[in-house]
């Protein structure tokens, strides 16, 4: 056994464990997901994630892989890679392609996943298939590729170590278009300018989805170093922890002394939002800012919550909240904080102007394609729900069963499985 | 240090941590049982997969892990190892005796607990207690001996990397036998020729299950390397994720197509087809023939599912479908698809046929070992439950408690630790 | 790459993994408990595990870890390290202090979790919130420097491998000064000298919270070597199996046999009781004396459950019996069976003696100083809820919300977002 291959075993382990980690996540995002939502949408919020998994990564495999990593076309977009085929030696990984696929495909589904959030409770599930294509084939892979695969932003200097801009701020800015173009749910937004809140069907369920993803994010950070020997691997999963505890603990604060009471929604998302605001620049930041990035990732998700109120955008998860908002936020932290070219950290203007740069082309590529996408999906499949569908329950409409089923009874095989449940929806 | 330590060092954790990870599919079988069940039988189904762990564990320890892994006695069974006492050299490992056996004990609990899903709502939980017994001493470790243990069949040339024959094709024609010879539950089939459905008491319960089971999955087919230099792993979880992702494709959209609506058990079931699917050949198939592998998986474990139906044999959760089905097909599968050996890559019809033969001999020996075990249980203790206890359902039975209380009062100890809570239900 | 710097990324993946399965413990706890409890009272102990890990965290870092780990000033505490700042060199770490630092800080989680298990259903959750943080900054770290941070017990010879006194006997003791200070919930005992129970909430739920758990310590036990070339780990790692599995399988027949039925939650307490157990010794006994470890394990948690019935003593979760009680027992069981130095083993008396010694100081700090802390506290803000809050529940009285809606109306934001909802508990 040769240093050479032992170094190439251990680092192969650790991509393979941190992106079961990640792909974990998948469950983190279906149960937090369909804890907060009502009841009657619980099996269709965890079918979407199903659906971001299953096609989404066979999308990945087949065009979306090859765009993100593929050779680069004039720091646009890759050109070859699909299906694995071709050269990838200008990725100079020290582990297989295929070791380094699985984590770039456990990526491109959490993308797709903070999208979910936002279209919950109306969406045509159709129509949700058919942008988890365009997202994970196109959509995503392309940005990618000017960050992480040879394109020009990473080339200008860009950092963002484990995505929050790339994977969040994109993914939340996707969300805000989408649940803008899909509008409101039903009973939202009253004509007499109040909002109204639908109280989350399960909130032990959406803990379980929390904690998985809490799990998940040691994978999604530290497993981005994508060899066990880097050094700053210890550094990266205890900021991560620190701005974790800092945004869960400063909305639990802040909500027990505005509101006289610690609200449970609110800590849950705070500490996703304090995860996602470390994400960019876990390799870069010191502990103490950190735990800076997590409060104010925090407090800025519950400020962004209340704007999306006030601005009658019904963003049912608060996928825009915690993952837009912190994203962006931890982006800019980067050019803050950075122990390496930040502004508080004696490094000038440079890097941060850079992080603004590739933020405001990120965030507006992922809001004006998910907006094009979704307008061009409805001339084919209505993306929002019928009424019909929507006061019944997405459960029953586009599923033909429900989330809890207390009954005892049997059921005839023949009603279970009919040939169009939205005309019989019991 | 030297190089030897640390690759010693390396296998061991990943060894361990995949062990860890398949142990966690415990609690992923227990949460998609429970979930698919009627929620009056919920807490027995999670009681029976405890049974599985804690006396599953014991018994391989005793007995199971010597009969499979200890000096081959012709090719038929192992001689020592029992209570890891004697010489194992001749396993020739480069990890420890415990760090094996800790893998090799989350495999044998991973085989009963397929069979607790199809005798789900209907079986005596102390006979249940009896066959975990036998099937953990003795049926299980004689056949794994064969296979994995230098016994014959594995002298033979029979290739199965991960268990798709051993542990789900064996487990999975154990559970057909259990549920033949238990006979339905009550209600399920009408004189009439139709069939019934019970739904599924808590489907996002369910899917946790469904999570947990995915993710130790990456556990299950790479971690059997047993060492972390295998330049393999990387393709294995690679192969895993697509064929898992294929099965949940192909039924997602097949029942979207054929009823209207993609059906949510279909969909989970048909990712672990996908999963149980590769699990044979995870090491020897290329990436493409891992998402045939997936899709035929998941289309099969459909046909299978109404075949069942057909032939009115009541199977709760699925187990047959997603577990012989998918392990037939995929143990099949390496004999078509090894890029060694297979048949439409070019090797010929030598491994075809001795992974016929192999299976036809696994297959019969689960079915028939388990028949004779239930007879021979049923002399002693009767393996059907009374149909007052099926009626009341299986927690209050045998448990004296039901899944969930919503009542916030108190009750008398007295009346919880009874003697006999069969003859107070309540 | 040198094998020094191979060896330094092992160490580092090793630590960093099993530390995020042991923060995965907290979703354990917090579902085992929210499953065991009432209903009304299921957020709130899930806020209380939020409070731990963030609040918890933010304390270990600015003042714990420094008491803990810092230099010896006399052996009895720590004297830099706060915020990490200083010179760690004396704990020779093969590690990055950082990497260390999540270790430590997940097991700090870990105690304190012990503790919102017995103060369920009635703590006010402000008051907890201080007890949080004399518990993570205080209590435990310096009882922790003195085993594990060069502290007296240490040179002394006490052996605690990964805790079972340092973690769960003084856990488990703070938790019973908590119980008895606080008191039974209403209803629980009666005048006339009989004992009630609160049938669990959702079992189902407090099963995904054992498997969590269960799957965690495998981190917590074998990732306390801090080294992946340990040659222990296997070793542990299987004991940790063969006691928990005995800890379970000694329940489940027990209470079989005495009451006629398995009964569910002693038999996931007995589990947790046998992974209790050999938490001390799991890298010290042999398998043999790690089964006897795990049913000595689950039967003295059923008898300490009987045992605080007839003293009045109410523990919602059972956390004195299986972290306390088991927590000694295996301290104890070191002591007995400790392959170098065990009485039963040709060791002699001097470490039983010591074990007894360290056990007895650890168990009358952690009751004293809890039971100081809350009378401390209790003069500003009131420990226990009032009566209403009880009754209402904690999750209405502290959290304004419950855990499950099943209406799937719409409520009006300012109704939700009020000042104070004690005073509008709907």
């Amino acid at each position: 056994m040769t240093i050479h291959a032992l170094h190439s075993g251990l680092d192969t382990i650790w991509v393979v464990l941190t992106a079961a980690m990640i792909l974990l996540m998948e469950g983190g995002f279906a149960l937090l997901e369909a804890g907060f939502v009502r009841s009657k949408n619980s099996v269709n919020i965890i079918m979407k994630v199903f659906a971001d998994i299953t096609i989404g990564t066979l999308c990945y495999f087949l065009l979306g892989f090859g765009l993100m990593f593929g050779s680069d076309l004039f720091g646009i977009a890759g050109s070859n890679g699909f299906m694995l085929n071709g050269d990838l030696s200008h990725l100079k990984l020290s582990i297989s392609t295929d070791t380094f696929w699985l984590f770039q495909g456990a990526f491109v589904i959490a993308v797709i996943s903070i999208v979910s959030g936002a279209v919950a409770e109306r969406v045509n599930f159709r129509a949700y298939l058919l942008y988890v294509v365009l997202m994970t084939a196109l959509i995503y892979p392309i940005a990618g590729h000017w960050v992480w695969g040879g394109g020009w932003l990473g080339k200008l200097g860009f950092q963002d170590f484990a995505g929050s801009a790339v994977i969040h701020a994109l993914g939340g800015f996707s969300a805000l278009a989408a649940a803008i173009l899909i509008g409101p749910r039903k009973g939202k937004f009253m004509p007499n300018n109040t909002s109204s809140i639908a109280l989350p069907s399960n909130l032990p369920l959406a803990s379980v989805g929390a904690f998985l993803l809490w799990f998940g994010w040691f994978g999604f950070n530290a497993g981005s170093t994508l060899t066990a020997t880097d050094v700053r691997i210890g550094h990266i999963a205890i900021v991560t922890m620190l701005s974790a505890a800092a945004g869960g603990a400063a909305t639990l604060i802040y909500t027990l002394f505005r509101y006289g009471r610690s609200d449970a929604p609110s800590v849950i998302n705070g500490s996703l939002a304090g995860l996602v605001g470390i994400t960019a620049g876990c390799a870069f930041v010191s502990d103490r800012a950190a735990i800076l990035i997590g409060i104010v990732s925090g407090l800025f998700m519950m400020a962004a919550t209340n704007w999306l109120e006030a601005k009658r955008i019904d963003d049912p998860v608060g996928a825009f909240p915690v993952h837009a908002v912190s994203g962006i936020w931890g982006t800019i932290a980067v050019g803050l904080f950075a122990s390496d070219g930040g502004l508080l950290t004696g490094g000038g203007w440079h890097l941060l102007g850079i992080q603004l740069l590739g933020l405001t082309v990120l965030c507006i590529w992922g809001f004006v394609l998910t907006w094009f996408a979704l307008k061009l999906i409805n001339k084919w499949v209505p993306i929002r729900s019928t009424d019909e569908e929507e006061e019944v329950g997405l459960d029953v409409s586009y599923h033909g069963i429900m989330a809890i089923h207390t009954s005892p009874e049997f059921i005839n095989v023949d009603d279970y499985f009919i040939e169009n449940p939205r005309e019989n929806p019991n």
